[in-house]
């Protein structure tokens, strides 16, 4: 096992809840650290899910640090990857859970992305009706985004997360050092949704990821530090007023509609759920343009970022008919109407409707 | 199309939890009558889940009242029986809702016995992260007991209901008269949990039942009503203390830990849930006089209304190894040791742990 340096806490940000309150995290040599898991309810037995990456990295030190706590700790590794977001393999995690006799009080740790937070979480939810979980996220992108706010799913194959629970995890522990390990590409799908943040809420954000945007994707710690801290502020925020989702909520899925059409028709897994964003952004940006809402230098300067962070502009030619079908089942859609997250002005979104010939003109502009 | 009465309401019985409180509509006619469901919020679509022996009865007269309050009602049908709460026949109802374009807004409707509105809650819970569903009970069973409450699950092979989401429907619609439709077995099989109550919480309707035990069986239509409402008040009460089962709520398990290892031991739909509750009350009374709370006549007038209602008072000879180690998995256990509803006094149940010697000698007496 690696020399860790000792654990230090940079920042922590609380979801606002009521009963179902918990804190962020932010920091270094948490992992391993005992204390990190201190203060969870008592539980006889911690349940470790991770995966077939992430896994031979960190489940060990995480273990180890859990064996102060529980009396036993298990860990069960998922093959990695969006094309395992399905239910044979969440069956793994149940099939793990009862046959090391989990009771209510066991407590699920999602040791991995996106994809390994949201399966354990929604087995978490539906494991004996409900049964609590922390979020260990080891990617940029769950740090910034999928770890925190309870939503949890699997895929279907005709749209994605649309099977699923809202179920807000005890605490999220964003462990800065695991982003050492990240591939460069999964590194540049995380700065997507942190790019996010700035057009729907916070432009100031948008101007200081444009200042340090080389730093972050050197791997820059306090960089890193700064832009874990900022995005999980402004999704605390805004969960905190609309946990399911009423209303509000909705405008973190800026760029997800087009997106999740562009991983549902590709077949979920060619593109990461990143890239995709990331180019949604741009036919997101694009469709405000033309509703009027924002201008020209707006687009350029979200397509100009979306790009130097390493990501694409420009998605794939699946045809304008096909696109159309994968967003109506978007779940934003309502009585057959798709429902797109636009940038109303630069910082501050809303949900709107958009002709199909508008829709087409923009995905006309945006695939190659 | 069957000539209908005029739709008669017999009872009402409200559930309260706050936000969440909901109507248990008892009476006549009810399902056929476009008043019934008038109300429920707006929607475009509704989607009616039933299976293949109540579809045939009853699915058109509950489409053709739904028409006159939405644009669209789809209908699936699953495959009958216990041995069918599962997975692939869960993902039967998302292929539907997808399939059908349906949306946050949709309503489901549950017309079936327990399985079918399991099921149908579960899914409702988990498509979109959460739709709205209606029970429309048309078992004996379902109507005292499983569609009151907001428990929904599908069955793990290594154990019952342990995959599931707690998600109260917004209307119970019981209409009698699709009890004259109900099997002998499966009548037998609800007033085990129609008896159920009286053991854990009102001796004066166990009075009640083994006055009228034949005219339940005769179908007597007062009869049954007043069972249905009495139980429905009784379950209301309890859940609306206790609506997670973080204590009180456990009580209505009565019968259960024993019932669910007789039925995941033989192998799911051999016997019916409430033949399997109806055995199990009666190891539950045995195991409550061996701990000294109850005495030997209270243990015979218990056996003696379950046999008359049809239902068996001992287990199948599946061995006390067995036994106790399906009971282990139970989701009232706690760090490995199997919690039993017993009955404190006649009238008074609670949660307590038995030694293994005293259940295998509680087996010993309890089956063939």
């Amino acid at each position: 096992m690696a020399f860790s340096f000792p654990a230090r806490e940079s920042a922590r940000v609380t979801i606002e809840l009521g009963a179902r309150s918990y804190d962020i995290v932010i920091g270094t040599g948490l992992l391993g650290d005992p204390h990190t898991w201190s203060g969870l309810p008592v539980g006889a037995t911690a349940l470790v899910v991770t995966n077939t990456t992430v896994g031979p990295l960190y489940a060990g030190r995480l273990e180890a640090a859990l064996r102060a706590h529980f009396k036993a700790v298990h860990t069960v590794v998922l093959p990695d990857g969006e094309d395992h977001k399905d239910w044979p393999t969440l069956q793994r995690i149940f099939d793990a859970l009862l046959a090391n006799g989990c009771d209510r009080k066991t407590i699920a740790f999602a040791l991995g992305g996106g994809v390994v937070g949201d399966m354990a979480g929604f087995a978490a939810a539906c494991y004996m009706r409900g049964v609590p979980f922390v979020q260990v996220p080891t990617t940029l992108l769950a740090q910034v985004d999928s770890s925190v706010g309870g939503k949890t799913g699997i895929n279907h194959p005709l749209g994605k997360n649309m099977i699923g629970a809202f179920h807000q995890p005890l605490r999220v522990v964003c462990d800065l050092d695991t982003l050492d390990t990240l591939p460069p590409r999964e590194l540049s799908a995380g700065l997507a949704e942190a790019i996010k943040y700035g057009p729907i809420a916070d432009m100031e954000f948008l101007g200081w990821l444009e200042g340090r945007i080389d730093a972050l994707l050197g791997r820059d710690r306090e960089a890193l530090a700064y832009a874990v801290r900022r995005s999980c502020e402004i999704k605390a925020s805004v969960v905190g007023h609309d946990e399911r989702e009423a209303g509000l909520r909705a405008i973190l899925n800026f760029g997800h509609t087009f997106g999740h059409a562009i991983e549902a028709g590709l077949g979920f897994g060619q593109w990461l759920h990143g890239e995709a964003v990331g180019c949604g952004m741009v036919m997101g940006a694009r469709l405000s343009q033309r509703l009027g809402l924002v201008d020209e230098a707006f687009v350029a300067r979200l397509a100009s970022i979306v790009a130097r962070a390493g990501l694409p502009t420009s998605g794939p030619a699946l045809g304008a008919d096909r696109y159309l079908e994968l967003m109506r089942v978007d779940k934003k859609a309502e009585a057959g109407q798709t429902r797109f997250v636009v940038i109303d002005e630069p910082g501050r979104a809303a949900v709107r409707t958009a002709p199909d010939a508008m829709v087409r003109d923009v995905l006309a502009a945006c695939t190659r």
